[in-house]
C-alpha cells in the first residue's frame, strides 16, 4: 500500500442543544474545550497534542457527519483518493481552510455506506496530560475507536484489511461460520474500528480512553450526583472481547459513548487474531452480564457526503442470533 | 443498658458440599481457612484477630444457623439473656466448650424468628492485615454486616433500638409513613445489621468489608475466570443508601454475600438518620441500575434455636412497593 | 468516666495568609469551604456533616491554638471541667456564641502542654459525601487525627487512657521498655491522637481521611502540577504502624498535613495493642523508606489557652534513638 | 529500510542462584514461569503470548547476555546483518535449535557495545490475560523498555533513528545543548530503549508493563512482607519524563528492574519530541522526589557477543551534572 492511515481521529456529531452537549461532555466527563464558536465545540481529550477528536455541530437532527483517520502525509490522501475512485467510490476534498483547525481532507462513503475522512495535517495545541490540576470527571485521555453496525461485517472486514491496510485482532463467528462482528486496529491495540452486523450503516458508539478502571466508577458517580443517571447505558464491566474495562453512556442527543481502558499490546504480526463464539456470554461481559435491548437496537444515523442526507440502512445480512449475549 | 454489644462477629451456615465451599470462598474470595474439620470449616478475614467470622457447617440443607454478636464481657451475656427471657423470649445456653473456638453463648430466636447468638470470647489468632503475600482473590478484610428479610421491620427497628441500644444511621419509608428498611449498628459504620420488608425471618445475604473498589472488580474477573460468573447476582455498583461500593455474590449453596467497601463514620449521636424516598431510584443504586428478581426474591432460611427446624416464614407487612426500584 | 469523648474534631490554625492557604487548601487538597471572614477560612471534608473540621484563623506567626475533640454532651463538658480542675489543670470557658458555629467549649492545656478544646455542639451542614461532581483534588473526607510530639510519652499514654477513657492501639518501645510512642483512639480506629517522645509540646501534623490510594497518588500529581512539589514532604507509602496509606504535606505555612487512607476497625475491648519495636525499619514505612530529617525535627507550636503565647518546649525524655528509622 | 523492528521483546539475564531469582521473580512480583531446566527459568507476563520475555540463566557472574528485539520476519535478520556488517560491527548467528523457543537469531554489539539480539520467531504459548485466578504480586503483564548507560548518547541516538528506524518520543539536553539522555520506540508508547549518559555500556534496568497504579503499591506490600524491602530502591512514583507510574526494584542479583504503567500513544509521526531541561526536578519524579545514589551508580554489565567477556566501559562523554536531579 501507498499509503498509511495511522489512526481514528475525530468524530463530526450532530447535536441539537450546544449548551446540553458542553455540560454533558465537559462537566461531566471532563473533555477539554479546545475552542467553540456558535456552531461548533471543539473537544480534546488530556493526552491529546492536536486541536480536537470530537466536533459536537448544531444542527436540527442528530446524525454523523464524518468518521475522521489520521494519514501520516497528504500524499497519503491522493493515493487513497484514487483507491477509492478506482474500487468505484466517489470522494469529495476538502480543502485546507474549509475545515476549522484540519488541513486538506479526503471524505467517501465507505463500502457499508459510512461516511469517512482522511486527512494528514490538524493544528497542535497544548497537551494536557501533566496538568493534573486540570483533571475532571471521567479524565478524559484520548480517543480510541469507532464501532458501527452494518449489513454486511464479512464485506467490510475484508476491504479494511485488502484495501486499508487495517489487522483483526479479534472477530466473533456464528455457529454456521460466518463473521458476525471484527475488531481491526491500525495503532497498536485492539481496534481502532470494529463492525458488527445488524441494521447500517450506523455508528454504534464512538470509544474514548480513559486511564484506569477507577475513573470509569468515578464516571458513575458524577453522572448520577449531576442527574445523569439514565444517560449510563451498560456497565462498568470487563469486556471478553479486548479484555478492556467499559462504560456505555448516551449523550443527549442519543450518540453512544463508551469510556474503556485496558486492553493490550497488538504490535506482533505473528499474533493470531482471538475467535470469539456468539454463543459465549463471556464475549460481551467477561463477567457473564447481559447488555440491555437499547443497546443491541439503537445507534446513530450516518450521512451522505455528498447530500447531508441519511444513508439508508438495511437490516444485517446474517441471521438475528439470540439468546441474551447476541450482539 | 447493663449489656455492650460490640459488633456483628461471626454467621454459622449450613451447607451442602465443603469442598465446593471451600473453593468458592478460598480460592475465589480470599478467604483465610483458620481450622476445619469434617464437618466445619472456619473462616476469617486478613484483618481478623479472632478465630473466624463464617462457619460452613455440613448439612443436608442450606439454612442459617446463628447470626452472631460480639458483647463486651460474659456478664452481658446475662443481661442479655434476662432481657429476653423477661420479654418472653426462651433462650438458650450453649457453655465454653460447647463450640470451637468460641466462649459460652447464648441463643435466642428474635422477635422477628432470627436466631441471634451473643458472646465475649473468642480464640485470639494472627492478624494476617500485613502479610500481603498472602493476599488473593477478593482480599477479603473482615465480617461486615448481617441483612435480613423480616415481616415486621418497623417492630424490629423497634427492638433493636429500644432493647438492644442499636442506633439507625439510615432508613427507606414509603408514601405511607412507614418503615420499610432500616440500617441499625452498633460499631461506627453504617451497619451491623438491616432489617427489609419481606417474607421472613430469613438471611438476605451476610456483607463482608474489602479494601478498596478494585478489589471488588478483581472479585469478579477472577470469579469468571474460574467458571463462576454466574454466581455474580448483582453489582458491581455504588449504593445511594451507605454510599458503599457493592457486588453481591451467591455462594454454591446460594447463600447471598455482599462484598462491600467505603461507607462512612457513624460515631457521632447527633448525626441524623438519613431518610430514603423508596421510589427514588438511586437510593439502592446510586447509578439507578436496576436488581434483578432473584434479588428481592431469594434468601437464606434461618432454623429455630431449639428444634433446629425452619423458622416459618410470613409475608411482609406492608404492601409490596413497585416499580423496579422497589427494596 | 461521666463523659464520653467521641473523636478528634476540628483544628484551629494560625495563619500568615490566607489566600495562600485557601489555594492550597481548597484548590488541590479538595476540601469544602464552608464558609469565611476577613479572618478566618472554615474548612470541612466530603464527609462532613457539621460546620468545619478545620479553622484558619489569619495572624503574624504560624501556631496551633486549638486541638478540638467532640463530645457526646454539654454535661460531658462539665465532667471534662471537674477532672481537668481537679487535677490542677486550670480550664477556661468560652461560651456559645463566642466562636462561629460551634457551641459552649471548654480549653485546657493538658498535661504536656497541649491547647486542647472539648465542645459538644457544631452547627450542622449539607453532607456532600454524594456530591461526586464537587469532588476535587484530594477528594478530602473528614479529619481523623492529631499527632503531638511530647517530652514525656508515658505521662500523656497514661493521662489520656486513664483520665479521658483512651484505649491503645499501637505503640513503639525502646530496648529500655520505655513508651518512645503511642496511637489512643476514641472513636472506632487507630487513632484520635498519636504522641512521640520529641521537643514539645507541638503539633507534628493533622490526619486527614481519604476514601482510597488512588486520591493520595493524585494528590501527588495534582501538586506537582500547580507547583507545589516542594510541599510534598514524604510518602506516598505504607505504614507499618496503622497499616494505612500515607502522604505527609507541608502547607504554606509549614503546618504538617498527613492524608490517610485505610487503617482498620479497633471496635474490640479484647483487642491487644501492638507492639512495634523502634529499631524494626517496617514500622514507620512499611516498604523500609526512610524519612527526611524535616520530618524528625520540624512541627508547629501551640499556644497557651490563656496568654495566647507560645507554650515553652522542652526535649523528648527518652534519648535519642539512631539510625536512620527512629521517629 | 528493508527491515522492521517490531519492539523489544526479552533479555537474557546471567543469575547465580535460579531458586532466589524464582521466589522473587515468580512469587513476589507474579511472573509466569513458561518452562525451566538445570540452568535457566523462561519467564513471561500474563499478556504475552509468546514463550518468554526473560531468561534467567545459571552462571558465576551476574550479566547481561543480551537485549532481544522481534522483527517481522527471517528476512529481516538478513537486511540487519547487512546493515551492522556494512558499518563494520561483526554478527554472529543463532541458528534455530541453538536457543530454547526461540527461531534463528542474530546478535550484534551495537556502537555502544550493547549486546543486542534479532530474531522473528518465537514459540506461541497460550495467553493468560484472561486468567484472573493466576493474577499474583504485581500482576505482571509484559516486556515495555531497556534503558542503558551509554559513554555517548548522542551516538547512540542517532544510530538507532538513521539506522535502525527508532522515533524520539522525549529527550533531556544539559544548558550546553547536548542530549543527555533520549527515549526512543519502534512500538507506539513511548520507549522500546532508553539511553543515559554515564558510566557504559550497561543495561540500566529493564522495564515491565503493569496494568495499573495499585499494582505497583500492591508489590511494594507485597515485597516487605516477604522480606524483600530493600529491594525497594526508588519509588513509586510519577516519572515527569514518559508521565508513567514507576517503581524501580534491584532483583537478587543486582539486576534492576522497573515496574512501569501508563505512559502514552506515540502514534503520529507528526508528535514533536518533548524536552526536558537536565536541572528540571520534575523530570525524573514528576513531585520532585530524589533519586538514591546507587540508582544513578549502579547498572548491570554487559557481555561481548563472541568472548562471553565483559564489554571494556568508559565513562559518560559529558561532564556530570549536578545537583541531586541529574540523569
Amino acid at each position: 500500500m501507498d499509503f498509511n492511515i495511522i489512526r481514528c481521529a475525530r468524530a463530526i456529531l450532530h447535536v441539537k442543544d450546544l449548551e446540553a452537549s458542553r455540560k454533558f461532555y465537559i462537566d461531566a466527563l471532563g473533555f477539554i474545550e479546545t475552542e467553540s464558536d456558535d456552531d461548533h465545540i471543539y473537544l480534546r481529550g488530556l493526552e491529546e497534542h492536536t486541536h480536537h477528536s470530537l466536533v459536537l455541530k448544531k444542527a436540527d437532527t442528530p446524525a454523523v457527519e464524518a468518521l475522521g483517520y489520521k494519514v501520516s502525509s497528504n500524499q497519503d490522501l491522493e493515493a487513497l483518493s484514487r483507491l477509492f475512485e478506482e474500487k468505484g467510490y466517489p470522494t469529495k476534498w476538502l480543502e485546507k481552510g474549509k475545515q476549522h483547525a484540519v488541513g486538506r481532507a479526503l471524505r467517501v462513503n465507505d463500502n457499508s455506506g459510512l461516511p469517512l475522512e482522511f486527512f494528514a495535517e490538524m493544528d497542535p495545541v497544548e497537551r494536557l496530560l501533566q496538568r493534573y490540576d486540570l483533571y475532571r470527571g471521567s479524565r478524559m485521555q484520548r480517543i480510541d475507536h469507532f464501532n458501527c453496525g452494518v449489513p454486511d461485517v464479512e464485506a467490510a472486514y475484508d476491504f479494511y484489511q485488502k484495501n486499508l491496510g487495517f489487522a483483526c485482532s479479534e472477530y466473533t463467528d456464528t455457529p454456521e461460520g460466518d463473521i458476525w462482528a471484527a475488531w481491526l486496529h491500525r495503532k497498536q491495540n485492539v481496534h481502532d474500528v470494529a463492525f458488527m452486523n445488524g441494521f447500517g450503516p450506523r455508528l454504534h458508539h464512538i470509544g474514548f480512553w480513559l486511564p484506569d478502571q477507577l475513573s470509569l466508577i468515578h464516571t458513575c458517580d458524577v453522572l448520577a450526583s449531576m442527574g445523569y443517571g439514565e444517560a449510563i447505558e451498560r456497565g462498568p464491566g470487563r469486556h471478553g472481547l479486548s479484555n478492556a474495562f467499559f462504560l456505555y453512556l448516551r449523550d443527549p442527543d442519543g450518540h453512544r459513548i463508551e469510556l474503556y481502558s485496558g486492553d493490550y499490546l497488538t504490535s506482533d504480526p505473528d499474533f493470531k487474531p482471538i475467535r470469539w463464539d456468539i454463543n459465549d456470554p463471556m464475549r460481551q461481559t467477561f463477567w457473564g452480564h447481559a447488555a440491555p435491548d437499547s443497546w443491541f437496537n439503537e445507534a446513530s444515523v450516518v450521512l451522505d457526503i455528498f447530500s447531508g442526507e441519511e444513508v439508508i440502512q438495511k437490516p444485517g445480512k446474517l441471521k438475528q442470533h439470540k439468546p441474551t449475549f447476541v450482539i
